[in-house]
This record gives C-alpha cells, sequence and structure tokens, in this order.
C-alpha cells in the first residue's frame, strides 16, 4: 500500500479556487505531479470549478489506488481499486499505466419527465489504461470528476487474454477520514425495506436487520455492512453520499465497514452459488459515485447519478405519462379489505374452479368498490386507478417459495375486466395493472407477453410489479446480477408494449430512469405501508428517505394518509402513520415521484376535501426544484415548479422535533402577484397525539415574501403557489 | 425396525401357481395376514399370476415398511417408506393405518407410436392412507403389482394440515437380498452420460465418475451412488430392475448403497439451496418401480413403466411422424467441421455483426453443404435432416456459464433459412430445427416462443433440444425438481405448436413419452458421439443401454456409423467406434427410438450401399417386438414387427465376445415365404481390428427357419424378414 497523496490536492486546490463554477469547457486538467513516497506513478484530475479534486495512482507494486478531495480537504483518502476474478489471476496488482486519456465534458439535456426541465452535465474526465504485463490483460479505470462528487468506474475492453469470466469480487474501497455520522440502514442481499439508523460508523452493525421481523424476505449480511445510498456527514459538516450509478448486468453494492480505519469496501450481492457476476469483455461495472459538498441542500440537488446514466433507450415516449392515482391498496394494509378473494388457503394456480371458490366477503378488488375508485378519481382530476388483488392466486401466495402463484391474466370471478376498462374509459381514467409475481421471477418471465399482451387488449398502460418473498430463481437474491437484469429486462420488454413500470421490491434505483424513462418508480425502500401494520417508520424517516433512497431514483412511497391511526379502523390496532396529515402532503413535493399514489380511501379524503385540494393541485413532473433547506434526518424544505406552468409548490418537512420552516418566493416572477395556499399543522398538532390536526390558509404573495411554517413534531407544511386571479387580489390579505 | 415377513408369501405363491397369467380381472388379492413379530399391521397383495408377492407393513411404531418376493422368494427385503419435510415433522413414523384399498385392474391401450401395437396394463393394487395421529397428516402408499414387476408410489391427499411444503428427503429403501451383479454409472446430479461398470453393489465406488474428464457437466455424488435405470443379477439369476415412472414436479432419484446391508436409499437431487422439492397437496411423487423376472428377457419386453403413466395429453397427434434422418453433426463430432462460423471467440449474442466476423471455412452448416444432406435424404427415403450450427453464437458458447449465448432464431450468414426449407420441400424432404440451449435453460424459456413461432413459420416439425454445461439458474441441476419440469414445459409448448422433441442432456426418461408422445426421444445416456472423440463406449455399452437408460423411454443415440476408425479424418485422432459396422446396422432395431439418426456422412453411406439398404429399409414405429436373447453386458437379439406391414427387421448385438446368435422367425406368418437379408459381420471381422468387414446375403425362410448370426467380438447381425416376391422365390435359396 502507497501512502496517501493528498497533500498534493491543497495545492490544486488553491490554485483553481473554491466555488469558480467554470461555464466553458476548460482544458485537460490532469496534471503530471511528482510521485509521492511509495507512488509509481500518479495523475490528478480537478473538477471544473477546481472545488473537487481527485488523484489516480499506482503503487510500487502495481496496485491501483484513488483520493478524492473537497475544497483542499481529504473525503476518501488513498483507497485501493481492483477486481478479483474466479479461477484467474487479480486484477488488483501489478498494473502499469500503459496509457490515459483526459478532458473536459459540459453539455445539457432534457429528461423526458423529472425533477428539472434541463441537467447540465459537466465535468472533467481521467480514463487510465492499466495493463498487467503477467497476463498481458488490461483495465481501464474511468473517473468523472464534477463539481458535486466522482463518478468511477472499471471498464473491461475487448482483448485477447480476457473474454467471458466470473467475478470473485470486487475490491474497491472507500478510506474515510474519520468516523462519520451515518444514516444507514443494514447491509441486505434481498430487502432495503429498514428504517434508518442514525450513528457514528463505528457504531453501526447490521445484526440490527434481524429486529426487522415484518419484512417478508430478508438476507442480512453477517458482520459491518451497510447499503448505499449511504448519507454521512463529517465532524467538519462536510456531507458525503456513496451510491452506484447505472446499476446494469452486475450485482448491486453493499459495503462493509472497517470500524477502525473506517475504511468503507465493495461488498457485492453473490448468487446462489457464491459468485458475483458473470461478464463477458467488453463490459464495465457500474459507476461508483461519491457525491460530496459542505451543504445538504447541494446532495438533493445533485444530478452526478442522472449524468452517469446512459440516455433514453425508448425512441417513442408519448406513452410516458406522469401521474397521480388512488387504489385499491391502503384497504389491504389497514386490514379493512383482502387481496385474495376466499379465505381457504393452499389453492393451486392451476386445476382450480375459482368461482367454486367460498367468497371471503372482504376481497376488495370487486367490480363495485373498484368503480368507487374511479368515480372519486374523475371527480377529483386523478388520472389512474391502481387496484391490487385484481388475479387470482392470493390465497396461498405468500412465503411458500411456490413458482407458479400467478398467471397475470385470470381475474378473479368478481371483478369484471371489460366492464372496469369500459367504465374507466367512459370517465377518463385509467386503471393500473398490478404484477405481483410474490418474488418468482421466473414464472414471471414465462408469463410476461401474455400478461403485457393482455393488458394491452384491456386498455391498461402502466403497471406496478411486485416481489415480496425469496426469489425464484431460488438461491438468488433480489439485488444479484440475476435479479438486477431481470428488472431491465421488465423495463425493457415492457418500453416494447408502451407500458410504464413502478416496481416494487426491485434492487433500489441507480438512475436508470434516465435510460428507460417508463420505468418511472420503484419501492425500494421501507415505504409508508409499514406504518399500517407494522413499529412504522419513525417520524425522521421521511428526511433521509430523501439523502440516500431518492438519490437513486423516484420512490412510490405512497403518501397521503389522512386516516392517521389504524385504530380508526380496528380499536385493537395500535399501528399509526408516524406523521401529521399536513406531513402527508408535504410529502407530494418532497419525496419525488412521477407516479404519485393518493394512497387513502376516497372516503377519507371526502370528509378533508380542503386538504385534499393540494394533492389535487400538486404537480408531478416539474420544470425546476429548489432546495431551501435541508438536513438529514431533521428537515427538508423544497420548492418545484410544475411543468409547463407558472405555479410552485412547497414541501417542507420535520423530523420529531417541531420547527419553523422558512420559505423565501424568489423563485416566482418578480412583480407578479400569486396567491400561496398553506396546508399548515395546526398549532397543537403532534404527530403521535393530534396528528390530524391541520388549517388551511391563503395569502397574496410576490417574490420579495419569506413564508414561515410551523411545523409540528413529525410534522409538515404544504404550499401552493399560483398566480392571484382579479378576484383573488381583492379578496385575499398579503403574507404579513 | 420389523422383522420381514417374507415368510408369508411362499403360501399365497404356492396357492397362485407360478406362471398362470391371469387374463381376466381377479378378486382383490389383499389377505389380512397374521402380522409378524414386531409388525403391528400388515396388508399383502400379489400379481395377477401370483407371481409377484407385495407385503406392506406398518411397525409398532407406525414406521411403514414393504417387501416384494417373486415366485416365493424375496426379492425386495423389509424396506422401510418415508419422506422428510423442511420445518415440519417429518412423514416417516408415528402413522396408523386409517383405510385401505384394493382391487384388480386389466386394460389394454395403444400408444401413439412405439415397440408394441398395444399394451396391457394389468395388475393388483393397494392403496393404503396412513396417518399420523401427532400431526393429524395423512400420506397415501398406493402400490401396483404387476406381473412383472411393481410400482409404488406416495400420495398426499389435500388436508387441512399439510399444504405447500419443502420436500427435504425421501426416505424409501430398496434392501436387496445380497451383493448383486450390478450394472451402474455413478449417481450425479447433472449427467448420465458415464460409460458402465459392471461389478459386485459392493464394489461400486462413485468417485469413478470422477475419471470422466469428457463429459462437459457432472456432479459426482460423493460415495456409493449410482443412477436409475439401475440393472441388477442376483446370484440365484434373477434380473432385477429399479426406476421410476412418470417423474414430473419431482427431482430425479439416484439410489446410495449400503455396501454391508446391500440396502439402497433414495437420493434425490437437490436445488441450489439444498432443497429436494416445492410441493403442495394434492400431490404425488413418481412411481419407483423394481422390474423383476427370472428371464432378462422379460426386463426389456416389461411395459411397466409405460403403464404407470398418464395417457396422452396431445390430444390431435397427427403430427407426430416417427422418422428416419440424416443431418449435418457427425461432421462436427469428427472434426472434419465446425458449429461456429468463425474461429474469433469472445463473441457476444447481441451487438455482434455476424457478416464482419472471419468465416473459418470449416463451418458445416452451410447452404451448399445442407443441400447435400437433403439430396441424400430425398434420394434414399429419409424423412429429416438436423442441422446443427446453422445459428449464431457457437464461437463462444461452452464452458463459460454465459446466460445469453443462443437466440435460436439468427442464422449464420451462410446458412439460408427460407432457401433450405424451399429446397427441402421440393425435395418433400423436413429440415430438423437444433436448438442448443448451452444448458442456459432461463434464456431458453424467454426466447421459446419465439423459437417456436419462428420453426413454425420456416417449416420445421421437429426440434433437437441440447443442455450441455452447467444449467442456468446457477445451482440447479440437470436432473432436479425445475429442469425436470423445464423439460416438461418444452415438450407440453412444443406438442401447443404441433412440434416434435428430441432432447439431448435432459434428465433420463420416464415413460413420460406415453404422455407427450410429442416428446420423442432423449439423449439422457451416453451416445454414440464418445466414440469420435474419447475413449468411447466400450463393446459392452449397447447391450447394457437397453436395461438401464432404454428402460425410460426412446434414445436417440445416433447409430449408423459406418467409418468406424476416425483416423480416416486425421491420422492422429485414435478415436474410434468400438463396434463392427454391423452392429451399426442391428442398433436400429436393438435401440428403439422413434427418431431415429443415419448418423454418418453420405459419403461413407454411399460407398457401402449394400450396407446402408438396411437402414433405408428398417422400420422405426412398430406393433411387435420379440425379445429373443437378452443377457445385460453380453447380447440382445430383437426381432420386430414394422407397423402395419408384414416385415420383421431383428437386431442381434454382443460385447466384446464373438457368439453366434440364435433367431428364430416363428413369428413370421405361417406358410408364407419371406426372404431374410442378412447383413453380417464378415468371418475375419472384430471391432478393433477389422471393423468395417461385413457381408450381405439373402435367403428365403418360412416361419419354421432358425437363423443363425456369428456375431464378431464387437459385432452385430442386421436381419430384415419381407415378403419374397414371385421372382425372389425363384432367384434365392432357403436358408439352410
Amino acid at each position: 500500500m502507497h501512502k496517501p497523496t493528498t497533500a498534493l490536492l491543497f495545492c490544486l486546490y488553491a490554485a483553481t479556487g473554491y466555488g469558480q463554477v467554470a461555464t466553458a469547457p476548460q482544458a485537460p486538467t490532469v496534471q503530471a505531479t511528482a510521485p509521492a513516497a511509495g507512488v509509481a506513478t500518479s495523475k490528478t484530475v480537478t473538477s471544473p470549478s477546481g472545488r473537487l479534486g481527485l488523484v489516480f495512482a499506482l503503487s510500487a507494486e502495481g496496485v491501483p489506488s484513488y483520493e478524492l478531495s473537497f475544497a483542499g480537504r481529504p473525503v476518501v483518502k488513498a483507497s485501493v481499486l481492483g477486481l478479483e476474478l474466479k479461477d484467474q489471476p487479480a486484477l488488483t496488482s501489478g498494473f502499469a499505466l500503459a496509457s490515459f486519456t483526459s478532458g473536459p465534458h459540459d453539455d445539457t439535456w432534457e429528461p423526458v419527465w423529472g425533477e428539472v426541465k434541463s441537467i447540465r452535465n459537466h465535468y472533467n474526465e481521467l480514463a487510465v489504461t492499466l495493463s498487467q504485463a503477467s497476463t498481458k490483460r488490461e483495465i481501464v479505470v474511468r473517473f468523472r470528476v464534477f463539481d458535486d462528487g466522482l463518478g468511477f468506474r472499471y471498464e473491461l475492453p475487448r482483448q485477447a487474454n480476457l473474454g467471458s469470466f466470473v467475478l470473485a469480487d470486487e475490491k474497491t474501497q472507500f478510506s474515510l477520514t474519520g468516523d462519520h455520522k451515518t444514516f444507514w440502514i443494514p447491509g441486505d442481499y434481498d430487502t432495503n425495506e429498514y428504517p434508518y439508523t442514525v450513528s457514528k460508523l463505528s457504531e453501526v452493525d447490521s445484526s440490527k436487520g434481524n429486529a426487522s421481523q415484518e419484512i417478508a424476505a430478508r438476507w442480512v449480511i453477517p458482520g459491518d455492512f451497510v447499503q448505499t445510498p449511504l448519507m454521512m456527514k463529517t465532524a467538519e459538516g462536510l456531507y458525503v453520499n456513496i451510491h452506484e450509478a447505472a446499476l446494469v448486468d452486475y450485482p448491486a453494492m453493499n459495503l462493509g465497514i472497517d470500524k477502525k480505519t473506517f475504511r468503507l469496501a465493495a461488498h457485492l450481492v453473490p448468487d446462489g452459488v457464491g459468485n458475483k457476476a458473470y461478464l463477458q469483455t467488453p463490459t464495465q461495472t457500474p459507476w461508483r459515485t461519491v457525491i460530496v459538498s459542505d451543504k445538504a441542500a447541494d446532495i438533493l440537488a445533485s444530478k452526478l447519478i442522472l449524468n452517469l446514466n446512459e440516455p433514453s433507450k425508448v425512441a417513442d415516449t408519448s406513452f410516458i405519462k406522469p401521474q397521480k392515482f388512488v387504489g385499491v391498496w391502503w384497504e389491504m394494509h389497514a386490514k379493512t379489505g383482502t387481496w385474495s378473494y376466499s379465505d381457504e388457503t393452499n389453492i393451486k394456480l392451476d386445476g382450480t374452479d375459482w368461482k367454486a371458490l367460498k367468497p371471503n366477503g372482504k376481497h376488495s378488488a370487486n367490480t363495485a368498490n373498484v368503480k368507487r375508485y374511479i368515480d372519486f378519481a374523475a371527480k377529483n382530476g386523478i388520472q389512474g386507478v391502481l387496484v391490487e388483488g385484481w388475479n387470482v392466486g392470493w390465497e396461498d401466495w405468500f412465503g411458500q417459495w411456490k413458482e407458479n402463484v400467478f398467471d397475470f391474466v385470470t381475474p378473479y370471478p368478481d371483478f369484471d375486466v371489460k366492464e372496469l376498462q369500459r367504465y374507466a374509459a367512459d370517465k377518463g381514467v385509467k386503471v393500473i395493472m398490478h404484477h405481483e409475481t410474490s418474488a418468482s421471477a421466473t414464472n414471471y418471465e414465462r408469463r410476461m407477453d401474455e400478461a403485457f399482451r393482455f393488458m394491452k387488449d384491456n386498455g391498461y398502460d402502466a403497471v406496478k410489479t411486485g416481489y415480496v418473498g425469496r426469489i425464484i430463481p431460488r438461491g438468488e437474491h433480489h439485488d444479484g446480477q440475476w435479479m438486477v437484469n431481470h428488472y431491465l429486462r421488465v423495463a425493457s420488454k415492457a418500453a416494447g408494449y408502451k407500458i410504464m413500470v413502478d416496481a416494487h421490491e426491485p434492487v433500489r434505483p441507480t438512475g436508470l430512469h434516465r435510460t428507460w424513462p417508463n420505468w418511472m418508480a420503484c419501492e425500494a425502500a421501507r415505504g409508508n405501508e409499514f406504518n399500517a401494520w407494522s413499529g412504522g417508520n419513525p417520524p425522521e424517516h421521511e428526511t433521509i428517505l430523501p439523502f440516500t433512497r431518492l438519490m437513486g431514483g423516484p420512490m412510490d412511497y405512497t403518501p397521503g394518509i389522512f386516516e392517521i391511526k389504524m385504530s380508526a379502523y380496528d380499536p385493537k390496532n395500535v399501528a399509526q402513520v408516524h406523521t401529521t396529515l399536513a406531513k402527508q402532503l408535504a410529502l407530494y413535493v418532497t419525496m419525488y415521484s412521477p407516479l404519485q399514489m393518493a394512497a387513502d380511501f376516497p372516503q377519507n379524503y371526502e370528509k378533508r376535501m380542503d386538504a385534499f385540494q393540494f394533492i389535487k393541485d400538486v404537480a408531478v413532473d416539474w420544470d425546476d426544484t429548489k432546495v431551501l433547506e435541508a438536513e438529514p434526518g431533521e428537515y427538508v424544505t423544497l420548492a418545484r415548479k410544475a411543468k409547463g406552468k407558472d405555479e410552485w409548490y412547497v414541501g417542507a418537512i420535520t423530523g420529531a422535533n417541531a420547527r419553523v420552516a422558512t420559505v423565501p418566493t424568489s423563485y416566482l416572477t418578480p412583480g407578479a402577484s400569486y396567491v400561496a395556499t398553506l396546508y399548515a399543522d395546526a398549532p397543537d398538532a403532534s404527530w403521535d397525539k393530534n396528528p390530524m390536526a391541520y388549517k388551511v390558509s391563503a395569502f397574496l404573495v410576490d417574490d420579495k415574501t419569506v413564508l414561515k411554517a410551523k411545523l409540528a413534531p413529525g410534522g409538515g407544511a404544504a404550499i401552493s403557489l399560483r398566480p392571484a386571479t382579479a378576484e383573488q387580489k381583492k379578496q385575499l390579505k398579503a403574507y404579513r
């Protein structure tokens, strides 16, 4: 191991100047620097503004490593790079620098949908080609240094001595500078539906995951492992986020922690026989990303992960429609209804006469009930109605590791596919398909074409997929290479059928929604549903998710629960949503998704239509986003401009502590008058004692206004900012 | 364990009388017998003739067991029955006899194709329902006792306390009576392509399998394990064959040997996580079969395994056409051609411009070469032309555990699908499709519909599938439950497309060709191909296969190699077929398959058209079969009557030793005159020194003739028996 060369970066940083954001492509920034002691070769590249510095080095033994600094301060100390191959010499040492390329990149692209209208992709690149003389093989390590972080990946070019191979391990390290405050969930091969723990790195203990008995399929990695996106804060106030971008044909990365040195090491999800990946040159790994800033807001604003993904592979994106939806869903979580048609158990998919089963009388996905949701959606301008439990198989779906649970095309006797499509079409609403696979991916792959054809034949444009349980092929994991490929197969095939996808229980996203914009949302974290039947999600949960899970992509968190306490349905059910009602509204802004559910029952909304008005109004696709305030675990306040409209929506949330959110409006059109409608916690509200107390008020504001919103413990505020009509200008008072 | 009750059977046997084959249904034969010491309950049933006796017993501890006797002599001594379940109490003891049913069965059915025109299904049945009081679960053990053997299986009825479950182990035993002579291949989860060893049971050593480095994917079970069908011969001259019937949704059975007690125990092929099967009530295991006789010929004539399978599930069988075929295949084994189009390696299926690859100039599946085979087939009345290596992917197909190797629809640049179909159709020949999966079953399942549609769009009616390599899903095995289901999915889907299937490297057959008659043949043993490039198949190999592998169903052994020594193609290649040429002809009779290849090159046949005449003439579907002589490892002589014709074909083969085969003709129409064309080894022929020396001669015979054929070491004789024309009666001499 060679000595750190971080010292080099101080000079570079000083020369470039902190905060000078370059706007035009710059000349290559790679510098031939005198190697530090023990370093045979090194190359340095800085970010466009010079704020970030990256040093690549090769030790005397030919071990590659890198270091990252921010404003001259080390963020990642010298950390080795390398890959281990099965039945072949490792690609970890004995390298020489064969060649390198470097240069700037600066362009701007427009996502099909998103948080902003256009995205600047601005970085300086260094690609080093490393040759291993003893094996005549070579690898390329490509670094892209942005002003908000670093991305790097391994590339394995086509070459005579490296064709198909089995990846035994990835040796990438992230040597951190101290015992950072960390927002973590346990390392796991199958689930990311854990609540977060906030602790020092040295206090991480994956075994905590074993306490989460409420999660259907867990595979906790024994030891000190965490998942990414991993959010950390240094003692000096630097925010550091480690994740990956463009996870394709490769397993997801967990991180092992050396609690003494604070060195993190990549730990890839294995397959059933212990291998990590089956690869063939030319190939590359996903990008490993380190987003870093001294402002938490910059972490949320970063588009680094999207920039490291490939452009859209969907040629005609006209079928992709960001939308809100209601659905037959919360009924089953609140236990007022069931997915299954019958309470009989041990039912086989094949050979069962479903009409002969004894109905349980609680089956939610019945034609009349679905019509009720369609009516509500039509009346309130909600575009979609999700229906879960419409298809046969739910009597015996769970926990058996059965392969043939669902066929995705046979409705229960009380669900009239044709009638509901007719009814929905009449009302201008779309029914959303549900494909729960019970994690039997082989079964789903066999039936997917038929299932998608069934959808198109019956007017469905979007599908929510689900992977509850242990994966089939047995031995594979949710986050292994095989399943990573599966989710992409689904997205790709769905694109061919012009179908939008919302995947539940997949691997966590890595920005692939740029490449497959029809794969619009994922769950892949602990969603609102846990609040209905488990210890739930603590009040700080939603202030952490944007810094962790959502770094990779939109989350179908299913906000909008108005009836906060489950005792409303069953006095014995002590579960509750751990937020106020107003915070549920704020989540429509803070928890970005282009598919956004209004998850509660229509009757609960109908009792509080003044609050529901925000859900009706709020957009799901945006021209711009301003991160007004943010601190992981504490608070998040965002303002977003609706796509193509002069309307802004603000969400402010807090964790367990009450606070006052400060909402400047300087982004509004100067001089124009807007109505700010404020959906706020009532003064006596709190998530546990009085969660449903809220107050709706409206004022006139302009771009000079600074709004203040008092957030209850576990509370939040939602604000719409829309141009004032002449009448409103007369009727409403100015915000004081 | 209770004491054997075999003694009971002596009385039963004596009462019924040996050899009195009953022709009408008999009254139930279950007798209430006084239990032996330690036996709480027992039930006895005999075969229709009384020749076989079966005792079912429950010990005082409620452990179920069975015994089997033949002519009053024990064949299987008291052997326990039971199943072990994962995370549930075992179904092995604590049983009481809740009820039983018994009765005779006698009917006759006609296979779509086969060795005989009609099959009698004649047995006495005993089904015992066993209840386990401690768990309130029950199982049924169903025994069917035929005059030529026993079949029994476990049935798990639908019940409150047993729904979906994981099978941890099957505890079935076969307690043999001594250290029998055994014809065995090593227990293995992935292959059955071993040469047989003939040894005592006590000399079995699975590790011998590790020597077979020529087999692509092996998984030898450490210890003393063998595969079924297991052929044995007792010191008393009794022939005993253990196998299974109707292997559906269950792993294949290997047998573990206790070398001290000669007790065999079922050992099921596990999946990647060590489980044996995932089952749901109502369900049943395959039938465990014990075929027994004092005549080896009876073993070959047995239809017990077919009788234990379900009737055909293919409604319209008109597309199923037994046939002979030639093909672009032996060229690759003889190494005069290649499957691949190019010698470039490390080629990816996706994104490769196949036209841009440098051709190797040896690619066999090119349009001109295929036309040569079509011409030969058309000229000689051969119905099919198999073409391997027609589709892209072969450059890099093998041994990498790659998932996406083939797409089954993209031809190489030099293979013109449309032109060849036109050409073949013009000549009245069918091209046979080839789907090598490289054992990537997931990839095949994804692409199967498209592949089958491609076949139908281009005039293909039959497909040869292949599974060379390690299975994907990784961790699964060729013979595990998942793959067992896969092969059946292929057969079933193919039936839907009216496609015939010939599966290579699948699990060995268990009579499922009764149920899926479009699944016409399998390899699933060491075929002729090994003779081209390995130590090959010893001369006794083909005398063992009918008693082992072929007990389960037809084998695509690919006989008909005329150019015996590979040195004809390459002086350095010392490999050779371990038979004489005449024996290759005899195999068309002794090695039954409704899809029968003439495997050698057209030019080799054209040099010896007098010998090829037998291949042109011989049938592939039969009205009747007579086993004239048989001894495993030594010799087999069969006569078969062509379906719907007054023609008989005889095949006589020997192992390493020369012998004279005796061929009576009493099955011919009495009084009629036939021409016997005898394709025999030349007097100086031998498999090693002079394998290609043969003599064709013709004589007049009638039903009183007894032909004698002198078989060289490793030799054989083929005989056609066809009605003599008036002219032939004049020209030919009577057989002397």
